[in-house]
């Protein structure tokens, strides 16, 4: 007889305990009503969202979760839900899976394989479980995991030697490129080695820095995706379990890698304006193609009517940028403020006069006109509730340029895990959509625009050459010399690698934006801001 | 025969390899030649100092460590030295103690015990180690242990067994108020029971948000401390080991908890200037207590001519603020500014009138005023190379009473983890030492003067109510209800707890500042910012 499976990809709010639970329960009447299914599966800590981080150590949310899932368990009846859920048992937290029928919890798994790496901190919270669960539908015996535990072999296999027929698992797994298709190649490979076919059920939605891109899917016994479900937004479908296989024949496209980002970056805005419940969100437009980006990013993540673009520039800014600035937000149809800056710079420069009187111009100077600007925009932000978006891109954050509480000021920086030549290709495929960015913001010299005639690449290597250092620095950890062994030059490596090593402590400040990479600045990337290691260390030795 | 064990407290600096291994081979060198050691112990993972968190993920980093090592033997004959060091096996990477005797590696110890708690992440680093390690000194049987090893069950009487006739233990043991009892009742406890001397050495210093103690200390197979170092200060002493016991005679004082609390406090400006390689520190002087306590504690960590004070009164600014402002400048002999504000919010006003034509004042024009103060404190900051220090308490980073980038503006936040009603102790002890703080400080009640005849306490419960309610929030995680049990009225509660939940945001854009409670923001709270759990909720089911 065939098991009606329904993956339910739903996109939780992290805390809110009791919006989790309406919507749980809308899901899971939605899968048993409209789509006749016998069981509906959950992601990973469905009722209290993922990461929870330490609201975990609270006992009043761990009960709040614990009451949820009684309430959810007598409004279900009907179906087999399959859900996530803390369980306290005397000292120990458990990072559980529960099976609810007929109005009580039928059985409930625990997670065994804890992730503390990455992203990742479950041995702060968790206790391993060591049991195997497996429950009974219509005569076939299905098998909880939790994420990590079938992304190391052997569990599969026991659950087989267990009699189980299917797998379920149910997962919180962060989006980064590429990920989609080592998430699948990983598992096809566990399922292939067993022969018993599995469903993966993963979370969809923006969380602080983290992008949960669903992409749920089922793999057959001879480990061959034969469901998945969109990327990037809800869902709720059903596979066939029969014969001792899943069938189904809904696959959804996995988008190309520069569209999965730009999807990720949009999502991420969208649900950080709208789990925070900001009213729209402002930034400041300044004719380059990093604001460029931001604002379409914005518009689409919120519509043009909940966007604002503030432009305001000084006298080091081109007429080129202005025009630029504003042909954008025609492009995109939304509202946008002038503000020059020069009577906010000329007061500073005022009163400060008689204690710089004897120092010579230096950085303290363009430092000055970012932070006005800062004070702007944040003011707009205070009086309208609307959220401020920062654009500063990876590459700007890994060297530290940008200037704390001047650009750096706001409370979401979208881009900020995006390297300047994926800034370039996000905006060429914006505008492949439809054209918004005006071409000479994506074809003139990158200038930050706050001296005369300045241009990025004066005081930095080319960002060729400069992206793709900080990749193996940052995100591979390679070594200076392994780094320069790849045709890099010392000189240029040295230069962007001590950048990286001196500007911990302005990373430290910048809010959260969205993780697109392996290793994004953030949870991610645990770096000491008092540190005496120095990458160039190799170089130096060599010299 | 008699083994003289030095216990060396050293101050080394998270990363910096080159500079420890030097500091290193001098202070072992110093304990066999002044001192007649026949071991010197040094604390936990000592070559790279503690944590060196994501450090450790970088292969030329753990290669370093272990050249450093073989060095540190070569250099250092004559003695046993016993010091932490990261220890890579295959993929593995241990947290391990080394023996170094005749120029080469005696034998290796690997942590068993990795916290994954509070501000530790070692399940992120290290893998466990399972075996006992001795080694024999004038023919006694030594045994190995690091830091958590001790604080469980166990370890210590599984030596005893194995002929363990002295523990050592290797540390790197955060302070925060009242751990120096805590550390030494565990340690006794666990050797009453054993009836195994042991030999305790902690680093001592700065580390980012982390402050080390040292308080070093023996303890006699009784379960007695008969040997304590100094807190808050590099020490190396020896202790005797002869007829099976441990004798020794020099047992530092231990300082009251509130002079034990100052001392941190500077002890962590000092170390954050000086690891940073700043020239001094400035802060923005108000009048008020908690810029008046940071700018005595970086006068006593730095020195009076390396710190500066900016005074930047606004219309809103009572006299007596500048006057006892100036008071304390001149009581401590430094060099001070006073950069009226007016102009900077006049032209920020006249830049947003258009915009803000027809809405009404709100917090907006406070912030701008709080923001010119940032600008003014950054500009001088950069022009001088000197850390500003921001001078927000606890309380105000609770319930988010601070402006991003205004007065949260600064590099270091010394004060962030000492509520208020602690800022007028600490104020009060400074002063019993010296007065440099005027009384009227001390008296006046706290304001944050944006606003005509504003005082704290028309928004904020009595910080006598608020800081013990957040106390128990914070740091206990008690909910709501148990909080209100304790006496507290709901609409206190709800009122402190709900401004705590909703400020997240600021919170982590804040610079990081010195832990001195069991739980401080930062690496020891991780709370999502996007979250839905409302503290009040159990109050409201209740009405």
């Amino acid at each position: 007889m065939t098991v009606n499976i329904a993956l339910a990809q739903i996109n939780p709010a992290v805390g809110d305990i009791q919006a989790n639970q309406n919507l749980i329960i809308n899901t899971a009447c939605t899968a048993r009503d409209a789509l006749q299914a016998d069981v509906v599966v959950f992601p990973e800590l469905t009722v209290t969202g993922y990461p929870p981080e330490d609201l975990l150590f609270r006992r009043d949310f761990i009960q709040l979760a614990e009451q949820a899932v009684q309430i959810i368990a007598e409004s279900t009846q009907g179906i087999d839900v399959v859900l996530g859920v803390p369980e306290q048992q005397g000292d120990q937290l458990f990072n559980s899976a529960a099976v609810l029928r007929d109005g009580k919890i039928l059985s409930m798994y625990r997670k065994q394989a804890l992730p503390n790496y990455g992203v990742f901190d479950e041995h702060r919270y968790f206790a391993d479980g060591d049991a195997l669960t497996l429950f009974e539908v219509k005569g076939h015996q299905l098998a909880l995991t939790i994420c990590e535990d079938i992304w190391q072999p052997g569990l599969i296999e026991q659950y087989k030697q267990a009699g189980a027929e299917l797998i379920m698992t149910l997962n919180a797994s962060p989006f980064h490129a590429g990920k989609i298709h080592q998430r699948e190649q990983v598992v096809c490979e566990q399922v292939s080695l067993a022969g018993v076919p599995l469903v993966y059920v993963n979370q969809v939605g923006g969380q602080d820095e983290l992008i949960f891109d669903g992409a749920s899917f089922a793999v057959n016994a001879k480990g061959e995706v034969v469901y998945r479900a969109a990327e990037f937004e809800a869902s709720l479908q059903t596979v066939g379990f029969t014969g001792g296989d899943i069938h189904a024949d809904a696959i959804a496209p996995v988008y190309e890698e520069v569209a999965s980002e730009y999807k990720a970056l949009v999502l991420g805005i969208q649900d950080y304006v709208r789990k925070n419940g900001f009213g729209g969100a402002i930034l400041g437009l300044s004719g380059g193609i990093d604001s460029a980006l931001v604002l379409a990013l914005a518009v689409d993540a919120l519509g043009a009517d909940n966007v604002e673009a503030v432009l305001m520039p000084s006298r080091y800014t081109q007429d080129m940028s202005n025009e630029d600035a504003v042909l954008e937000t025609e492009a995109l149809g939304i509202n946008y403020h002038i503000v020059p800056i020069e009577p906010a710079v000329n007061a500073f420069a005022e009163m400060l006069s008689p204690i710089f009187a004897d120092s010579k111009k230096d950085t303290t100077e363009e430092n000055i006109q970012a932070r006005s600007r800062g004070v702007l925009l944040m003011a707009l932000s205070n009086k309208q509730g609307k959220l401020l978006l920062t654009t500063g891109n990876k590459s700007e954050m890994s060297v530290g340029y940008a200037t704390l509480y001047g650009d750096m000021a706001g409370g979401f920086a979208p881009i900020k895990d995006v390297p300047k030549l994926l800034v370039y290709k996000l905006a060429e495929y914006r505008n492949s959509v439809s054209p918004v960015i005006p071409s000479r913001v994506i074809t003139r010299p990158p200038s930050a625009e706050l001296a005369p005639d300045q241009v990025d690449e004066d005081s930095l290597p080319p960002y060729s050459v400069l992206d793709r250092i900080l990749e193996m620095y940052i995100e591979q950890d390679m070594d200076a010399l392994a780094i320069t062994a790849q045709g890099y030059t010392q000189a240029d490596v040295a230069r962007a690698i001590s950048l990286v090593d001196r500007n911990e402590y302005k990373r430290r400040q910048s809010p959260p934006g969205v993780r697109i990479s392996s290793r994004a600045f953030g949870r991610d990337r645990r770096y000491p801001i008092a540190s005496g290691y120095r990458g160039t260390h190799l170089l130096t030795l060599k010299q």
